[in-house]
């Protein structure tokens, strides 16, 4: 990345030459104790730590096995209640690297909720920007800004911050997913507020069809109604027939010699904002890949964290050389600059998201594509 | 619009008192012939003519009527052949105030093409950005960049400036539709570069969908592989059954007492860049509109002019209080800053475009609605 | 620019083969005449004037001497008042290409302005954008929004769309400066609103520094009472000693060796709007050009029309290879898309404005500099 | 906020009615245990800490007095060596409430840097972005990409990210300033590269104003040669003269009757990028502001955390209704959402930086001013 640099064999904690003295090693450890006691920290005891050459990231890359998740949260739904004050029954992936707390990644949240046959989740809105996936199952309508939404296998459902949702679910039977939320990040920033609403959904209507779908679903047109940008998207819903349709399409036109896909046998959508182009909201970015039996990707590493869900097919994650072997609902953690491969031999269909947009808008992006492939993007970032 | 304005009695060509004397007066022709010698012109001569108090278009509003039009096209297809040179059997709309110009508004071409059974219109490239809207007919694909995009009725079909495109025509009968363009602007402005390029058709393939469609025409799903914003949208085609589908479900949505239309009764859409959201091209704006039976609209005046094809049903333009009655394919000028007010018995489906981004992106747009009604916008502008 | 152009010998009016027969030559007459009966008009006879193969601006390359300008501007004192109705004693430029209109190019109008001692000339606002500059002389204050603005020389000076301005000479000598303004292409597309304000200037006090100034007049520094973005720079002078100053700056970096001017002896500052960054009205750019002594500027084309005024110095505009010796305080018309290189031998300054900011917002740029030195800039533009 | 709020009393960790029997209690908190063996955690436990109301930071409003923090890196000076390794002699505030890490709020860094006569802090880079500010002294030298850039009381100085810098001090007495980065936000979420550069800085060249002041410090004016936006300023140098004249001309604006101050009293610019009209860089705020003597300022809080530093005068920091007196160098941390009133008997100067461009980029900015005065600004956000 650099022809200038010094690679300093002596660097260390306190700066080089000479050594000290036991009495100017003892001045400079009372003058540590009196910057301890000032509320004061040297950087030079502290830089290589802190600044490392590239991410170290803590959050380490990990695996969530659908099989065990789905059991848990079962059980918590004979046990825990959902309702007002603790909200939700969504239980979050822990990554083993973040001490304890209740985060994939230092900035995402990522769960599974659980809704019994005829439960209500309350409504209420917050700062933090949230959407659902669905692995499988339906019944349940998630209520967003009044607007009752369906969630079916295949979709991808959003409740933008400061929007009120709740949930219900219409049927005898439980049905789960996952939540993707900047739980962690509003957190850390201290930039969110929470609301309740009402203890039950404001509209227990179940169309096939949400409000916002029939304003915004229809591509390339926008309704003259709805003409100022949104920061968020104002589609709550994205079916899964569309996405599974543009990702045939893709591998179609590949097929036919046509460019369309990221890389040979490698079809993506990015669900996006229709008022902008942009992500469907500021803090996340959400995808769906498809591989065509039998590719491996090239490796590739990002400035950002990501969080997988297997949709469907069997295959592998190669991150920072260690192979997890992945089946369908599994989870999978993603890092920041972790060099990740992905390969298949019967064909993955794979649900992502992640913190790129922060990553983005602070002009702190860089990809770094090891075997480019036909993707053609070599570096970027500055 | 100004509570300042000093309303001039004395406003004239030359500024006021005292009258001159014969000798002053001849001083003064002399002057104004040596500003000639000079090629030098006075503002206090003309002041009230090129800035007047509010547009004072020399466009005039007007209606073609389409049975018309079409057999004028028909006769055109018997005796003037299409192809290289001549390039396209198009007959423009020329504004009766405009000179003798084929300019339907001072920025706007519009005019009826047309072409004959297994006829070829060869490919050619220009900084004119293009558009063909379907009224009727079918059978020719327009190829934009060597793919080749279907023309069906209701279709909106998109050739931005320096795309290459060409069409053919597969079958027996003849085909007709309009194209619109910034011709006239582009003229004006000094701006325009234009290309020959294949003599015929580069792929003269008939698919359904053309491969633009294939990669864009998915709600809210952005390809992995077209991350790079466009000036111009990238997708060729606009079908029908989405613009039909997103009118119904606006009407729909306001017959069950939610806000989606633009004003009672009055569904709109515009045809934007999935790329950014915005218009289509960077200097046409395109719409659709459908008004309910018994609909009459807010009277409106907007900075830029606009031209309308009646897609189906009857109906009345109001411009500046006089009538113009109109039916299925008849095409109506509104020049700037006009007023206009659209009424119908039994429904009215409008295809509009105009040169509003233009206008907007230079900030000269003001928009004035005589009766809001639902509308809520008053004026807007500075 | 291609190398996919077909050159057909034989285009012309009417497409090509075979010749036809009196009977086919009569009924194609009818056919016109019918569809000039109709206001319609074919394009394959129009179609190469209409869209030629690179831009044939009507406007032509043109030199006004200062020393012709000035006498007549002071004719005009002596025999014509200046006040409401005529507004302004100002002089325009007439491009001899373009029929007789008071138009520089197709969208810019260029004057002199000439104001007599303790003349006023009364306030107004219009939706044209506006500036001054000033070849020589002082003593006139422009009264911008009630903001009195000295004008000196050397100074750029604003009057933004919409802005109530006024000017009022507080000596006993007259004063004369130029005036740009976008009147051509406001009268052209049908934008403009004109509202007379007060007889005199509203505020006649004399200050050295506007009030403007003092708000945005400092680098970098944003005012927190101005944090949103204006269209239009919200600064109502940029003055003289910042102008000659940076560019002696960039010609002090350029002799240590840095990267500073555009090309070698070459320094160039653009005039900008302190809230964006970008041009300071959103149809004109201004810039400022000094040529050390010796030097010849690589000839450049590009898409949009521009007027030059020597500041000082002497030298040559060469356009499309005619040369044209210019002085102090001459005017220079410069058309689309037409060859222009500058030299000078004794060093040569120049105020600069264009239309280009039409041209890019609109996406129809284009650059073409034939020989690019350290320019490195060759074409750009799609 | 919110005339919507349901106020559960019973909010708690879990959900409420009925209280579960001995046996249930035993099943949850295997359940429980099972979870942290999976890595699992509920949010219903969590979501009140985790989704506060409003932010509640766990950084404290603190106050560091410069009569302590000087001695203290003074003696630094005497004991610790700077050079390459610990790369920079900087001691950092170490806010009380977030347990120990060398971070102001959670977001920024801000530091004493401290370098004696002679000494030279070596060439690096990294993605944090950087600033000083000067609150007393000279004679040191920061080397920015290689452009030398004098530093001086109340001067104001970038190292945006990925820019090499070293700093060198050209006098026999030593220096010290203030450094603030967003440290904290780049290692939190894994987005920084660090790059060793020369062991001394590049250039010891030790001129008055650097080249970068000389292409960009002249108000209005862009050099031609830069005219590619860039995320960060371009300036290095933002000169006390600039900023104390700008803050003068705005009290002298206000004093004679025009709206120039952000309430009364309170004259304040911010430092912006001039390439963008935007914040200097992509992650931190900087401004100046002054408060005439006898001023209070409307309490206002707002989502984001700031950092001051007095730069002259005495007065007192109304944070949460408690008083913090503050003088000359001292340094103020203001957490997110915390209520800030100003007053100053005497007249007080403050220079503020803050992390307010992520939490506006994001999409997260509420600002709310208790008394809003003649700022008029209630409550924005979503």
């Amino acid at each position: 990345m650099s022809s200038h640099t010094t690679n300093p064999d002596t660097v260390a904690g306190t700066p080089r030459p000479p050594d000290p003295t036991p009495e100017q090693q003892h001045d400079v450890e009372r003058l540590y104790a009196d910057f301890d006691a000032e509320h004061l920290m040297p950087l030079w005891t502290q830089r290589d730590e802190l600044m490392p050459e590239s991410p170290e990231p803590k959050a380490i890359p990990f695996v969530w096995r659908w099989d065990r998740l789905l059991p848990l949260a079962e059980r918590a739904g004979d046990l825990v209640p959902v309702g007002r004050g603790g909200e939700r029954r969504a239980i979050a992936l822990a990554n083993p690297g973040l001490g304890g707390r209740p985060y994939a990644t230092p900035t995402l949240w990522a769960a599974i909720q659980y809704l019994g046959g005829h439960e209500v989740a309350p409504e209420h809105r917050h700062s933090q920007n949230a959407f659902r996936f669905v692995v499988e199952g339906e019944g349940v309508w998630t209520v967003v800004n009044g607007d009752p939404v369906a969630m079916r296998r295949g979709d991808f459902l959003l409740t933008p911050g400061w929007y009120f949702h709740g949930h219900h679910n219409e049927t005898d039977h439980p049905m789960a997913w996952i939540d993707g939320l900047d739980i962690p990040f509003v957190h850390y920033s201290d930039t969110g507020f929470f609301e309740f609403g009402s203890d039950r959904v404001t509209d227990e209507s179940t169309p096939d069809v949400s409000r916002s779908e029939m304003l915004w679903g229809h591509p390339g047109l926008r309704p003259l109604s709805g003409l100022e940008d949104t920061i968020s998207s104002p589609m709550a819903a994205y079916r899964w027939e569309h996405t599974d349709r543009a990702l045939e399409d893709q591998l179609s036109l590949e097929a036919a010699g046509h460019p369309a896909t990221v890389e040979q046998g490698h079809a993506a959508v990015r669900y996006v904002n229709p008022t902008t182009g942009g992500d469907v909201m500021p803090t996340i970015r959400a995808e769906f890949h498809r591989l065509r039996p039998g590719v491996t990707t090239a490796a590739r590493r990002e400035v950002g964290s990501s969080v997988f869900q297997v949709f469907d097919g069997e295959g592998s994650f190669l991150i920072d050389d260690q192979e997890h072997r992945v089946g369908r609902g599994d989870m999978v953690v993603v890092p920041s600059w972790t060099s990740l491969s992905l390969a298949t031999d019967d064909g993955l269909d794979l649900f992502r998201f992640g913190d790129q947009p922060i990553v983005e808008r602070l002009g702190l992006a860089r990809v770094h594509v090891e075997d480019p492939g036909v993707m053609g993007q070599l570096e970027g970032g500055r």
